[in-house]
């Protein structure tokens, strides 16, 4: 393993409790039903111990895109051209016209995209050119990725992370571009849980009832041919990944090691966290999930990672949509630690207020 | 009933079911899977049909909150201090410090305080003084208003909403403040859909077992006793209703009249949803749930107004908490609709981008 990926695996440490525990002290003391802010105390507090600090405040918020090919699109496993990727990844570096840049604005989130395996050259005045291959190989045939080519891709995500954190940014959401990686992203799953295709398989974008048939027959087959190794989380990504997945795995492995909360979006960014959480398990800690993917695939995942979403708003658009919305709840949570007051009793004195 | 309640009631009309329609075709021709904007496609469509726009900005957002005591608070039905409803009015109104204040700013929306009925003389430059009483009667007793007062509180609902549509307010959120007011909106859900009171009745703010038990049997009580008619709202509110839920469902008439959104918060918002409902079923059109109340009266109601709330969140808050976070939804969903543009697939030719 690279230097730089063994580094950072090795010293990621544990989310700051003591500052977890302050923040449940300072929610308590509000004048409330107990526990009445639910799921906002929850978010609450799991950012302070991430951050260390008591008040928070994520101004500088930024969705994540990777992009890239899959060789695995040749099987026929995608309702959508493949020309896609490209098209897409061009609308929301350029454009800014895509869902997640409408989103990400109306969350106050940058978004920047990140060609780690598109299979064209894209103008490098728009999208960060990280370009492993042009593609990933045909998983059904060959292993997707070497080695080699997984731990440069993890480590671009890890590269990245640095990135944000030294512009400041301090909220990332994991996004992606890449027709073909919700099979990837199945695939890697099922690898990495043993679920077979029935639980772990979904209709992507909008497969037709054969369509979907033939995805999951092909992904049982590819994981027959492949045997992708459960206990090595390089060999399940080089066998039956893609270049987005171990992307967003680095940058999982990066915002934990710099010390940024991190959200996870829909079945790709599982997969992605998945694969981080089996590298450190002290990832996870970093991790705030945003809303239920559509995707089978999703929920084991999701629930192997002791996490649960936020949202259920069947959105299946992927790109990292669920992240704004996501940012927006944080946002809302962490305004309550900062800004709200406790009523003060001193001020009612047998009923009658007492001007102050 | 009066002039105005009377106009109100039978001049509310429809939705724009034509603007919905274009909405819904605006969305179609986005490329993404089918439905893939799942709830936020919901929710704009419906904000479309309420304006009768495809294309929405709801910038000028506000709370409202109906202040008023409750008789039946006597009964000892509540795990908090009478006084709070006058401390937590003031905070809310003159301090901004409470959750609805910090919620609302994060949203982007106004709050204002309407006091209907706080058991005490609170300075009119931080509260609107609509009061009518110094709090209801108690309804184990008697009935808790007159029919009169019920009139009353309902028509100061429809005249705020005509006030903030004036003021070009866009959307409105039901809020509310009034210690045992879960005790009054579950009695008026358990009078108009025949629920028995271990079905509608919830712990408030964090009663005891006990506690709990005595106030299932006071509600029951209460019902027997006063034995308000389903058929008539007006009834039901003067027997076992407050002046918040008046207020509210005044609130929501008037919003239907003027054709502004408004957002139900939690339990007390929707007896009121529910009394306009009964007035005028068209008033329904006019409604977006916000979150899933813990009060165990909220779901039968809500789904008796055939409508969903979109967020889970586990909040116990009161006070109209679940609105903002619903305005920074219906904020993305509308958002799609007015910015997001489409792929265009002549830019792409044979893989190769075509810079335009």
């Amino acid at each position: 393993m690279s230097l730089l990926l063994n580094q950072v695996i090795n010293q990621i440490t544990p989310v700051n409790k003591n500052a977890a525990l302050d923040t449940q002290r300072c929610i308590d003391k509000h004048t409330k039903p107990s526990g009445g802010f639910g799921k906002l105390e929850e978010i609450a507090v799991r950012v302070s111990a991430i951050t260390g600090k008591t008040e928070n405040n994520l101004v500088k918020k930024c969705v994540v895109i990777f992009a890239s090919d899959n060789g695995i699109y040749e099987e026929g496993v995608s309702s959508v051209p493949k020309y896609v990727t490209i098209a897409q990844t061009i609308n929301i570096a350029k454009k800014k016209i895509a869902a997640i840049n409408v989103l990400s604005r109306q969350a106050g989130s940058d978004v920047v995209v990140v060609d780690l395996g598109v299979d064209a050259k894209l103008p490098s005045e728009v999208v960060i050119n990280r370009k492993i291959r042009f593609g990933t190989r045909n998983m059904l045939l060959e292993p997707a990725m070497t080695r080699g080519e997984v731990i440069e891709a993890i480590e671009t995500g890890i590269r990245m992370a640095g990135e944000l954190a030294e512009k400041g940014y301090q909220i990332i959401g994991t996004g992606e571009k890449g027709i073909g990686n919700t099979s990837t992203s199945a695939a890697v799953i099922m690898a990495l849980t043993g679920l077979i295709s029935d639980e772990a398989v979904g209709k992507g974008a909008g497969l037709s009832e054969e369509g979907f048939k033939h995805k999951k027959e092909i992904l049982s087959e590819v994981l027959r041919r492949r045997q992708p190794n459960p206990n090595d989380p390089f060999d399940v990504l080089s066998k039956v990944g893609g270049f987005d997945i171990a992307g967003i795995a680095g940058m999982f492995l990066g915002c934990a090691f710099y010390k940024i909360p991190v959200v996870i979006d829909g079945l790709i960014a599982v997969a992605g966290a998945l694969i981080a959480s089996k590298l450190n398990p002290l990832t996870v800690e970093y991790m705030l999930a945003s809303h239920l993917s559509a995707e089978p695939g999703y929920i084991p995942a999701i629930k192997e990672l002791q996490l649960n979403p936020y949202l259920k708003m069947d959105m299946r658009l992927g790109e990292g949509t669920g992240c704004p919305l996501m940012f927006s709840l944080i946002d809302f949570a962490l305004a309550i630690v900062r800004e709200m007051e406790n009523l003060e009793q001193g001020e009612i004195e047998g009923g009658v207020l007492v001007d102050t």
